[in-house]
């Protein structure tokens, strides 16, 4: 056969090559070439075709590597047998389902991450730079607690930035809290029974029910945890937050630390879990060391994110296991593979050393910082009707009302204006009446405008 | 002050606001500049350093922007506080350890990939489009279940390649397939029992053990798990690799598939993982499609993976759950965070809808079909001697061995001359005196020559 109808598009910004590869396998997909026709020559082809013949081979040979066609040496290339090649028609996308969540003005969340200063520059220069070259290394299956030079990263800036006291070794890499949680729930068996602060961080605290654990509310007082109501009970693992308590914002002092560090040493098989999810964050005066740093029964598992302080959809978390824990890791669960890929982890840790990071978190501190003051001040109309807590550290802080009102009813009210606000109901494990009706009010999303205007509103209805 | 030093540099490469930024930080932070020193105003140190003002301006906006500085309305600009700053100094990076793996001149891993042929230029292109713009929305938290744009790219992919009949609705997306069967084990829970074929999967096997699973070993034959034996068990899971069971290469026939979802519904809570996790390969026939395609009765939860067909370092699995099981996920457990980042899902799912992924399969295809024909073709001389099987699929084949020779011993001579090849009973739950001797040879890694030179080596000693 040589009457290939080919129509080639000199102007076209698709190289001549790929048009030829484009027709050929069209034709050879619709059956118009049947399997074990004759092609033509490269250079009959080329000929009739008004191309040079290294563009036919070039076609040839895309043709031939993706099975296509066959080449019989003296004998020329045959359309190949294509029932077994892969041909995915492009399908219609369904249609997705609408979120029906309700719209809001502005949205107090305490979970929110100023997306607007995303290091976008140095997140594109880096990833390019990683995947420039051709690197086979990239993509082979890496180290299952992560690689190591990232690792020894994260170890660097804990202990400068959080005084956590580690090796590479003990550092485990997961894709989010969530999953290395759930590892972690591996290592220390499901038998065992988790003492959580109330309130306190629901998301932890439904995993932990998720993975079958009995889970024991401890009241907290202005320290935290109340390390002799722990003691009352027949936990095994203390959950604590005790950096910048979550949702309360209360920041342990050493005593409650050294308390509960004298708990977990009391026994064998007590762990506490130092959950520092947002320490990076404090306006006032030094960051306070973690507990870890403290530890020197290997007592402590330290978790901490790169969600929180660079942004939420960077699924990279990191685990300090102390030694006998990680000596169980090696024995029984090591083989279970990375859940982040190389390139992330290689781009997360030249933004470490080549001091993105620091930059990063210094800008976004004083972005938060501003909001933070903002806040304050604008809450002044408030002073005599609610007590604010959880200030100079972290992303919000909270209301808590002195009057005789309703938490819903203030939320309620709230909303009717297109203003979102969250009650501390929603992550309290036990609930009593004692309880004062109290709201969290989150900045990191907002504007300094924004805060002003909806603090406006808040004002108009709430007092 | 006035006197501030800063030799620019004019023909470095680093800007010369940036280079103003870092001597005046550089100052701060040595102390050099006190806090609440005041700065030399813009338009003054422009004079002084002969650069425009604008310059300066954007060097004291980096330093604002960072807290360094402060400005006051109508006063200047100030030293701030800095003890509250980040300042990572850069730490020498531990000595990492050395692997002490033995050095192979050829290795027949049946787990291996392909790199060199990875598709280096569209990954690269793919990743640059989709970072290209500051888009908020590709950093912010995403769907727990993945992204629907790409969870819908997968069921079409699944539908057309592989028969499965899903919604983007029923799909979980996870940074691997370890990943996945935790989150699978919390949707069934762990009280169940398992049955595995035997030999196995080794890792999925071990993951069960770990998460505290009572397994259970089911014998097969040259049809796969045999279904009789299974039911004589209280199994209640039957994890299975029907397209191409690892490590035998068997492919379960029609037949024995539909005994298979006889078992699982004739009782509640019975579920078959189908475990499809190197289906893309296949040299001789059409693909045989899913399990899942068959299963009318919401009995198979489907598994595979981008980790085989693309790189073992991109960390992709999807999980297709039926109905029953989609609502336990949606009640109790979708509270979890994804465990991959937006930007990755992104990419795949572009590398699916243009075309790229077809073209890539097709190539590794043809690649491995030529590895696997030169292998097939290399072994001739075993004929009589061992037995050839779970050829025309997957990366790998078996040779079992007629003769009276110990499998530690056919792989502790090829260890000698430098090749490695895997024994079938690291893959064996239950070992038996009458299991013959077999050994696993992958080719996926291996050039044609490499195959050549090395079965010309194994020819010598095991013949």
């Amino acid at each position: 056969m040589n009457e290939l109808t080919i129509e080639l598009r000199a102007e076209s910004k698709i190289p001549l090559y790929e048009q030829i590869y484009a027709f050929i396998k069209e034709d050879i997909q619709s059956g118009k070439i049947m399997c074990g026709e004759k092609l033509p020559s490269t250079r009959a082809l080329a000929k009739h075709l008004e191309v040079s013949r290294s563009t036919v081979e070039l076609a040839y040979e895309q043709l031939l590597s993706e099975g296509f066609i066959e080449s019989e040496p003296c004998r020329g290339f045959f359309a190949a047998q294509i029932e077994e090649l892969y041909h995915f028609k492009p399908m219609q996308a369904r249609e997705e389902k609408k979120d029906d969540c309700e719209k809001y003005r502005y949205d107090f969340t305490p979970n929110g991450v100023d997306l607007k200063s995303f290091p976008y520059n140095a997140w594109r220069k880096l990833s390019k730079d990683i995947l420039i070259d051709d690197r086979t290394e990239l993509f082979c299956s890496g180290n299952p607690q992560g690689e190591y030079g990232f690792r020894n990263a994260v170890c660097n800036y804990l202990y400068q930035a959080r005084g956590v006291n580690c090796t590479p070794g003990q550092v485990i890499i997961g894709a989010g809290s969530d999953y290395l949680f759930m590892l972690l729930s591996m290592i220390l068996g499901t038998s065992r029974k988790i003492a959580f602060e109330d309130p306190t961080y629901k998301q932890a605290y439904r995993l932990a029910g998720s993975l079958s654990y009995e889970r024991i509310p401890i009241p907290m007082d202005k320290n935290g945890m109340q390390v002799d109501k722990l003691s009352q009970t027949d936990a095994d693992i203390a959950y604590v937050t005790p950096s910048h308590q979550y949702p309360t914002g209360i920041v342990m002092p050493i005593r409650r630390r050294m308390e509960l560090l004298k708990w977990a040493g009391e026994k064998e098989g007590r762990y506490i879990v130092e959950d520092d999810y947002d320490s990076e964050f404090r306006y006032k005066g030094k960051p306070i060391p973690a507990l870890q740093g403290y530890d020197a029964e290997g007592k402590v598992i330290y978790l901490g994110t790169f969600s929180k302080s660079i942004a939420p959809a960077i699924r990279l978390s990191y685990m300090v296991l102390p030694e006998p824990l990680l000596d169980i890791y090696h024995e029984r669960h090591s083989f279970v593979n990375s859940t982040v890929s190389k390139v992330d982890q290689l781009i997360v840790q030249r933004f470490l050393e080549e001091g993105f990071y620091e930059r990063h978190l210094n800008r976004m501190r004083a972005l938060y910082k501003s909001r933070h003051d903002v806040l304050i001040e604008a809450l002044r109309p408030f002073h005599g009707i609610c007590r604010i807590s959880g200030e100079h550290a972290g992303v919000h802080l909270l209301l808590a009302f002195e009057g005789d009102v309703r938490e819903e009813e203030l939320i309620r009210r709230a909303k009717e204006r297109g203003v979102r606000v969250y009650g501390l109901s929603d992550y309290r494990l036990c609930k009593s009446a004692a309880d004062r009706p109290t709201v969290l009010l989150g900045y990191a999303n907002l504007s300094e405008g924004q805060i002003k205007d909806a603090v406006s509103i808040l004002t108009q209805i709430w007092i």
